[in-house]
């Protein structure tokens, strides 16, 4: 039978997602934990990796199994043998046709921005540090040149697997809490670094050094080599994806 | 000239605030720091001092120095000398018979609890988790004994050593947002594991194990012995302390 999960991770002490054959990543260690539980071999599959040092508030897997256990038998087991940085959420048995990765019609990241003149330290895991006072309403509305379905090229790492660069932005929100910069974006899917090089771009626009246009002209230039630097890994969280309400998942995860 | 300061840690990778022999210690980091600034040996006095695991918005801190340096100069000379999990805020010459520790009215505690069914993984280093669904008016409004002057022994460790268990609590306010159920109290000064010991007996009223009442009588027996359990500290962190506004310090600790 097919079992999804919803995971939260802290990225900042791991390589990143994806199994390897050395040093610490998520999936290595929720295989690990899952295959204790389940008394054999379990491989999962994500609905979006993520790279070193990014978090998740709920990723999504699913994996196979024999084993009969309750929700929170997986839940509970699982947790107990995995490192205070990760932790599953829930786990809800699926139909076999559902996939985490295919089945998602839509991924939200959020970005986080400390925005003061000293670096951070007590948040410093799970923001960047920006000392410029940031124009949110400037990078707010220039941000709006991403909605809809374009070519994001521009945005896009040159070690980007994907077989298109056309990605559907349903919806940006940058928003200021105190000190604290908060940029929101959903989009069907993303290109790898895609959210982090959006932002490397949306800053200098909210430090008042390019004008808002710039980022529907970096858009519509499709050049990597011209837009803002990529901004760095610790900002970034995985909030959530979105699947069908067919799936029965947990209202986090459905659209 | 003695200068005042303000400093940010995240306290779970520190054995306290207290300058050690070996081991990381808040004080010895920030001492090395600012001699380092100075050029010559800096000892700082803070004006409350952390546990292992305890964090801080803004402690404050003074020390004496003949070195010359601009409010800029000691912050951003100071945080390029600390590790990540340490930043100083501010700097603030202040006048010779300004104390950190015994200037200080008033301070402020906040204590993080994650109360969901899973235990944390994104904030495993600022909460602690709490799995059964917490009342929390009826925490609030058992709380509310505590406000004004009191003999605080119920919630005083042995180990402390104040001369006297009495104290003046000003605020208790105890809010939910989400998971995250935050008790937040002022008082002129604590008693040692006071704030820790003051949650762990209001839990069990939060679960429905134990009535409202009980926060007041265990206040008025005085005895720590039947009152509840220490609270972790990571979900522990010393908000800021209160001068009066004649020292002219930021806002964010001026009464």
């Amino acid at each position: 039978m097919r079992i999804a999960l919803g995971i939260e991770y802290d990225g900042t002490d791991f390589f990143g997602w994806q199994r390897l054959s050395h040093g610490r990543s998520v999936q290595g260690e929720v295989e690990a934990a899952l295959s204790f539980v389940a008394a054999h071999p379990v491989e999962v599959t994500c609905a979006g990796r993520t790279d070193a040092g990014v978090h998740a508030r709920c990723q999504v897997v699913h994996f196979d199994t024999v084993a009969e256990r309750s929700e929170r038998g997986w839940t509970l087991g699982a947790n107990s043998n995995l490192a205070r940085d990760v932790a599953v959420l829930w786990a809800r048995p699926v139909a076999d046709d559902f996939h985490a990765r295919f089945g998602a019609r839509a991924r939200r990241y959020r970005y986080t921005i400390l925005n003061r003149p000293v670096r951070a330290a007590l948040s410093a895991r799970f923001v960047t540090w920006e000392r410029a006072p940031l124009e949110v309403d400037t990078m707010q509305r220039a941000a709006q040149a991403l909605i809809g379905e374009h070519d994001f090229s521009a945005f896009r790492t040159v070690a980007c697997q994907a077989n298109s660069p056309m990605r559907n932005v349903r919806e940006i929100a940058i928003t200021r809490s105190g000190d604290e910069v908060s940029i929101e974006i959903e989009a069907n899917a993303f290109l790898h670094h895609m959210v982090r090089n959006i932002v490397g771009s949306l800053l200098p626009i909210g430090r008042g050094e390019r004008a808002p246009e710039w980022l529907a002209e970096l858009l519509h230039g499709r050049d990597r080599s011209v837009a803002g630097p990529t901004a760095p890994s610790s900002g970034l969280t995985f909030l959530a994806p979105r699947y069908p309400a067919e799936w029965k998942l947990p209202a986090e995860v459905t659209l």
